[in-house]
């Protein structure tokens, strides 16, 4: 039994490429589509231009659709170009009309409709209508190879069916019963297909009970839907109740990690940036627009601070704390803004009350403070000379600014949430900015007010 | 049909609640358990005490259990209590074992024993062995309730089989074939059953080619193998081969939100503190360690301030760039930080290389180093009266930092992550902290030096 762990696998596939370096064209082919179509992508990625020129001619269009489904699109690009016209329109047919929809979709208009024009009309079709739906929606990331039945349909109809188009369909764990306007009416497992008897009507072992989604919604609710209900799919129906597409698990995971790096990429002001596979120049260009938006933050940063030149002029080593007060209410505020964007992220917080969690975060802010405050007020006395005056007005400035920064924090991304409006914005780097500036305000206008009693 | 969108729904779950409020126990039976166990545990968490006295009245407890296993784990251990002994150790016994292993895992070791007592001998049994388990691998997220069946049984043996044990499987999409020793020797999807002739033996329509995870192997690869592959759900096995579990894809999906929150969490240093469900003191108490473990380090940031304070006397201004100086060098460190992370979290930094991926980040340091640079150079003189001198010290020292920083930002998780410790050490704060210490070295180094020209 090929077991597939790391060891035997290496193995095999190491086997395999020597099989192709002998260019044994029967055993080639035995061998290689033994492998899951995850690891005939491994396994062609590590192939040079030659090597690949020869799976082309020994692989089919349909047994090599299943490899380029699983490509990088950077590497589609590439692949798609060694193919020859023909050959690529026979695999474009063979593919699921989403994972088409998703490559065309980073082509040029042009090559785009070259394509479209060389597959079957059918198949072609299919592409273009995912094609048009919005990036990020039910209808972009559904599937339109799924088995639909009728609930005049037998047992044994159904099996038969599945006989025929069950290879062709991404799953039939679940099959969906439309009316006779492509309605969606119902679902059967196949869990209850399987133990029900042949000569009975699907109308008996229905479930009516049909959780579906609009075609518009976005992907992070769907995925919530699917986790929430524990589906394998979902069916994703136009206003009308038409069935048009189903989501499946799989594209949920990839969604919710898709999700997940967003979040920690807007939370980082790195979001679209955080692909290891651009060059320096790229990724440069993308990020350089963020910190130098933030060096204007930070240009305000240094005028606030000009404004107290008087005060520093006195007190001159007030400037070493000045980061010691920032990265405190950064990091706090820091702190509160992960809170909600896990909590949004989760759908936890809706559970817990918006209200509720800005209260908690004030009253975290005002404990963490207090015992920053109560450690400086320690500190200080002893490193720099019983400077009391000193202490007091670092431990004040924290105590006061850590307690804004955490309700800062955690506001911020409630309102951007509300408004609907792109919590990029809400990113760590701003706020950190925000409470930075708020923070030194606070700590210059007690020094200043304090200037007196030196 | 109950179309179950939010309008309908929220009309169906009311509709019961009055249907409660009225004592009519038949009708709340019906209309109830129509609903999915989701959205039973929704209904149920609305109750009062005395409603949900009544809920334990009229549903039995293997009925119950599909609810208790979908409460959160606090509201798990206040409705245990709520429960008498004997309608508890029957729930229980129908509970998932994996499912009763959460939650018993969260106990004091009496109540424990307690529990597992009371519970059928078998029952218990599985629990224990999946509490044997540590946390975070395959054995501690598995289930015990799958489908087993012999090579020699034939489609309609396991058609028979699937009607009586069926429903109290998690899955019945796969089917594990073992051995008369209870090894794992292959498996037969549902779909490949259905399409079989009833009398054909399992061992013509087997696939010996399965994909298992020991029992140890850490969750996040055993999550990455399922998304690879597009499995539904991993056998489990021992060292022997002994096929002792499952874990099913929805489980795969809790496990990798649950690793995108610890990732943000250990990125803005609020690992476990994330939870929107605990008080503001509980919040405090974690969080605080870390602010007071930076705020040491923000001492020592002040330290090398101090060092300067003859710089600081003679060019006041030199403190109001403080905040633009560290903010910049931090927040490039941190995009680099999130673009190791995630690049780790996903695996595509093993196929890239690190230091290709080092070597991009030196890149990336220098061009935005080099453009903020530029942009400093040009605005300092305009806004301070012409001090070509102040511009140079920023602009020199910008450039210098952020190189500096994203190679820190980068490096510090690889090699974290290479020693195989916990990259909660380099979350964002610290990574910030270090950055920001370098990056004021640099800063009051040139200023100091080039204190003679003044």
């Amino acid at each position: 039994m090929v077991k597939l762990n790391d060891h035997t696998r290496e193995e095999y596939m190491n086997n395999i490429l020597d099989i192709l370096e002998n260019k044994a064209i029967e055993q080639f082919r035995n061998a290689f589509l033994e492998l899951h179509p995850a690891d005939q992508v491994d396994l062609f990625s590590r192939l040079d231009q030659e090597k690949r020129a020869r799976v082309y001619e020994y692989l089919s269009p349909e047994e090599f659709a299943a490899i380029f489904e699983g490509l990088e699109v950077n590497d589609q690009k590439e692949i798609a170009l060694e193919l020859d016209k023909e050959y690529a329109a026979e695999m474009f047919n063979n593919m699921y009309a989403d994972d088409v929809a998703d490559f065309l979709g980073e082509l040029q208009e042009d090559k785009v409709s070259a394509i479209l024009k060389a597959m079957d009309k059918e198949d072609a079709q299919d592409v273009k209508e995912l094609m048009a739906y919005e990036e990020g929606t039910a209808g972009a990331i559904m599937t339109k190879e799924f088995i639909s039945i009728k609930a005049t349909d037998t047992v044994a109809d159904v099996i038969e069916l599945l006989r025929r188009e069950g290879p062709d369909a991404e799953t039939v764990y679940y099959l969906y019963v439309t009316d006779e306007y492509n309605k969606l009416a119902g679902v059967v497992s196949l869990r209850d297909l399987i133990i029900a008897a042949t000569d009975e009507p699907i109308i008996n072992i229905i479930s009516t009970r049909v959780v579906s989604v609009h075609e518009n919604t976005d992907q992070e609710e769907v995925a919530n839907l699917i986790q929430k209900y524990d589906f394998l799919a979902a069916p994703v129906v136009t206003s009308t109740n038409e069935l048009v597409g189903i989501v499946t698990v799989d594209d949920v995971i990839d969604v919710i990690e898709e999700e997940a790096t967003e979040d920690l990429g807007e939370f980082s002001a790195s979001r679209g940036a955080t692909d290891v596979n651009v060059t320096a120049f790229e990724a440069a260009k993308k990020r350089s627009p963020w910190i130098i938006l933030l060096m204007f933050f930070g240009m305000i940063t240094a005028g606030v601070i000009g404004q107290f030149e008087e005060t520093l002029e006195a007190i001159v080593i007030l400037s070493a704390f000045i980061p010691l007060i920032m990265d405190s209410a950064g990091n706090t505020g820091t702190q509160s803004l992960a809170v909600v964007v896990r909590g949004l992220a989760t759908g936890s917080l809706e559970k817990k009350g918006l209200f509720k969690i800005l209260r908690r975060e004030l009253g975290t802010g005002m404990m963490i403070g207090l015992a920053c405050a109560i450690v400086l007020m320690g500190l200080i006395p002893i490193l720099y000379d019983g400077n009391i005056l000193l202490a007091f007005i670092v431990g004040t400035s924290i105590f006061l600014s850590l307690t804004i920064s955490t309700v800062i924090g955690a506001t911020v991304p409630l309102i951007i949430n509300k408004l609907k409006l792109d919590p990029a914005i809400a990113s760590g780097p701003f706020i950190t900015t925000v409470n930075d500036i708020l923070g030194l305000l606070i700590y210059f206008s007690i020094a200043t007010s304090l200037l007196q009693y030196l």
